[in-house]
């Protein structure tokens, strides 16, 4: 299992407007082929910056799966419309967990 | 509850190290006061980038806390000598998770 990572930038005074939007779009994530536990988090410090964390089986289940089905289309119609910036998405593999 | 997460860069040459290092390191953090749920995530795409996790009861707990106890010494002595740069730290409030 791999864990996405994706840093997100909303402008300020669209942060309830987005947060809204993502409760439908995480509906149409959790329906992708292998996506696992999903979250995101508001940043405490940064107003407008948040943290998706999805977890995949592999890069390519993300990457090639997600990214190029129609799921990733209705995805980015939900959210797209309040990115202040694109997403900056890694990959990671987990070295130890408690 | 909160999640803090930290953003650490390692030169590629010690990832190795750092990682043996973190396994004696989590130990201590997980003895402070409130902490909770601890990971350490290595990136895949950029080499010597991580992402450390930790469940703490308010950002008072990590920052005042943690931050002013003996345990914060120990594991900065511990994994400082790793760090290519200072870690970039953010707290941050759930929004939601699956």
């Amino acid at each position: 299992m791999i864990l996405e990572i994706a840093t997100i930038s909303i402008a300020p005074g669209n942060m309830a407007d987005f947060e809204a939007a993502y409760r439908e779009a995480r509906k149409v994530i959790t329906s992708a082929t292998g996506c696992g536990a999903v979250s995101l988090q508001r940043s405490i410090e940064s107003p407008g910056r948040y943290v998706l964390q999805v977890e995949w089986p592999s890069v390519a289940h993300h990457m090639e799966g997600f990214r190029n089905s129609p799921l990733f289309q209705e995805w980015r119609r939900l959210l797209g419309p309040y990115f202040a910036a694109a997403p900056v998405v890694e990959h990671h593999e987990l070295v130890a967990a408690t």
